[in-house]
């Protein structure tokens, strides 16, 4: 298998994309969702830090880059089907998520909606400086 | 809110999917990623099961049906942008994947290639006797 062959394991979608799911190394909380393309993947790899796809701002994301809360890569798995990765973390700062939450998943369905449950850590001022969001 | 109002908080792909992510409830492991529609999502809920949207077979697809090893919703969760849920589940036989392992998530990034690293707990003829697959 040549340097790259990986990335052939990987059934890419359509638009060159691959669920990622990142999950902290040492609690287990599952922190988010995002999406890699080859060159977020292999930049991740060569980086020991999650690298993702933005498909919002359609550019190579760089988890933390401006927030600080970048993920340390521990383990990166691929899934039977070759189409989900799960990597394993360190989040820095104990938040993955833009509004200051640990986890990106902190709205539970309960009584017909889904509702925050989760505490916000820190603000965003607190985080961004008010200067944006990640 | 209508009683189904919390289908509006999600944001459905073009195709009218969102991914879900089924967590183990009791041990925090990462099961798979599957994807849903609006009916499965509601027939999840309904139900306390995984009922998932098989893209390859394009029906849904009650995780389980085939093999017995079903999903019990202990939870459903959605991210801050709406468009992934994550399930916290109690894993039925303690095997999610259809190869027999308990993740499908058993392939771990090594020396330049993902390799299998959990160990098959059935084998697809003691699940499916041999009947298919899941």
């Amino acid at each position: 298998m040549s340097d790259e062959g990986f990335l052939s394991q990987i059934k890419w979608s359509g638009d060159g994309l691959v669920p990622a799911i990142a999950q902290d190394a040492a609690t287990g909380r599952v922190l988010m969702l995002a999406w890699m393309t080859a060159e977020s993947l292999r930049l991740s790899l060569a980086e020991g830090r999650a690298v993702y796809w933005s498909r919002s701002r359609g550019r190579l994301w760089r988890k933390g880059e401006e927030s600080g809360h970048i993920q340390r890569l521990k383990e990166v798995r691929l899934d039977c089907d070759g189409d989900a990765l799960l990597l394993s973390v360190e989040q820095v700062g104990g938040i993955a998520c833009h509004t200051g939450r640990e986890s990106c998943f902190y709205a539970r369905f309960s009584d017909g909606a889904f509702t925050p449950v989760d505490p916000v850590l820190k603000t965003a001022e607190e985080i961004y400086g008010g200067s944006g969001d990640e």
